[in-house]
């Protein structure tokens, strides 16, 4: 099942070409994304996420992201949606330079996708991860905007190496570190650590994107009397938390219960209370 | 001008779509790429080009390049160009892991495309080059093989916005260095130095591509008793060079005659003998 339209809020054949040859995502990873998470029609964070669009866009050099417009797309592939037997969706929205041999206008659709079932699986019993050497120092966001550190790019050749090589070392999850071993994200997530009553994530200009299901979380724990952090973390602070886990908007709170292959002490009660403080907020 | 063709040798529409919108290309930057350069309907380098696609291809855990499949295409494309009127072509070979949702068939094809007349007078006039932070040590590309170093892959966002701020800054192309500061490459081509009558290049080890460009002429420079060599260099080396380019396919020998805003001494000689060695090897 999927659902994909063009910007203009055309729907289209999911199953039929729709990039030109020479456009930009296709030649360069030239462009910017976002995954939504929409549950039973409502989305989750969609202002946060397409303010981060926007963000991408402006880092890469692109035209404006046209707010309304993404806005009606999205509607339109929700409405079209098959909610009765998929109550879950994960709405992409792919924004790239476009055609190199266009008339400059960017490419931009929607697409509805469904929740893998490894996802889903991986949300109930939790991951195996590995942190991963990301290459990087972690002083490097301001004095090299070309890195484009902190934009959601359409370039994530890396990001996926880094999952399949994770997966050939038996683990499900990958979490990034900087050259000098501070925590950064995962490929496609955050990374929230829960130590004495406060949950900890790592701060963006380190490198990383800000985290849409990462706020949400905080500012629901913060409602109940959670203190939040935004800090610097070793890979030993993972180790030695109390909770440990890598959120995004469709894998949502999926904890990590083994690190690096040493499994962490059972959390489970912990990891109860957490996910129902991410749930109550759109509940 | 362009003439396209699916890896199956079948001619499109340049204009049409022919990616899915779940193509992994689009979606993710996943896949690799040549460019070879085609002049008279003569391929350069097209076998080292062809191995480096399938070394690319292999970094990736893609399936194996079908290297019958993509010598067919490539007829293809060369046949329907108007060589009378375009002497000149970039033979672009993309190669992808396919639709996200398809039966796990990898994506192929190969696009003519004509020299754009910026390369076409860099060529000519030599280009002003910027040195920018790659961000990476010299040390990753054996032991975090998850970052794809060495690998030609589709996922060239950076080396987009690189070459972008570079012309912000008035140049026109970017010499990559590590971390600490020894030189790498640019964002699509190799960085050749001459002192003494020697000629250098970096070292791919250090996180870089092999240059199918001045692989052709180190053979051609030895032949005509040039001294060659593969070693690290640092930006000064650059600076204090008998004679600096940056050569890729299609850019061909183009010199560097300014390096971080600072014009080099002339070496209009120098630069003549060396472009006539590699231009001697298609003669």
């Amino acid at each position: 099942m999927r659902v994909v339209a063009k910007l203009d809020g055309t729907l289209v054949d999911p199953e039929a070409p729709l990039l030109r040859p020479d456009d930009y995502s296709v030649q360069r990873g030239d462009g910017v994304f976002e995954t939504i998470f929409v549950v039973n029609r409502r989305t989750r964070e969609f202002g946060p996420h397409l303010a981060r669009l926007a963000r991408s866009a402006a880092l890469l050099g692109m035209p404006p992201v046209d707010v309304p417009a993404w806005e009606r797309v999205s509607q339109v592939v929700i409405d079209a949606w098959p909610w009765d037997t998929h109550p879950e969706m994960g709405l992409k929205l792919i924004y790239t330079r476009g055609p190199e041999y266009g008339d400059g206008t960017p490419t931009g659709f929607a697409m509805g996708i469904p929740i893998p079932d490894s996802t889903i699986r991986y949300r109930r019993e939790g991951v195996a991860a590995l942190t991963l050497d990301r290459g990087y120092s972690t002083d490097l966001t301001e004095r090299a905007p070309w890195l484009l550190l902190g934009a959601k790019t359409l370039s994530y050749a890396v990001n996926m190496a880094a999952t399949r090589y994770a997966q050939s070392q038996g683990a499900q999850e990958v979490i990034f570190t900087a050259s000098d071993g501070t925590v950064l994200e995962g490929p496609t997530s955050t990374v929230v650590v829960a130590k004495d009553r406060t949950l900890t994530t790592t701060p963006p200009p380190l490198g990383i994107l800000e985290g849409t299901t990462q706020a949400a979380l905080f500012r629901a724990a913060e409602a109940a009397g959670w203190k939040t952090e935004v800090e610097p973390m070793t890979v030993e602070d993972l180790a030695t938390a109390d909770g440990l886990w890598c959120v995004s908007s469709v894998r949502l709170i999926t904890r990590v219960h083994t690190l690096n292959g040493t499994p962490l002490p059972d959390f489970t009660p912990l990891h109860q209370e957490i996910s129902g403080l991410y749930e109550a907020v759109y509940a």
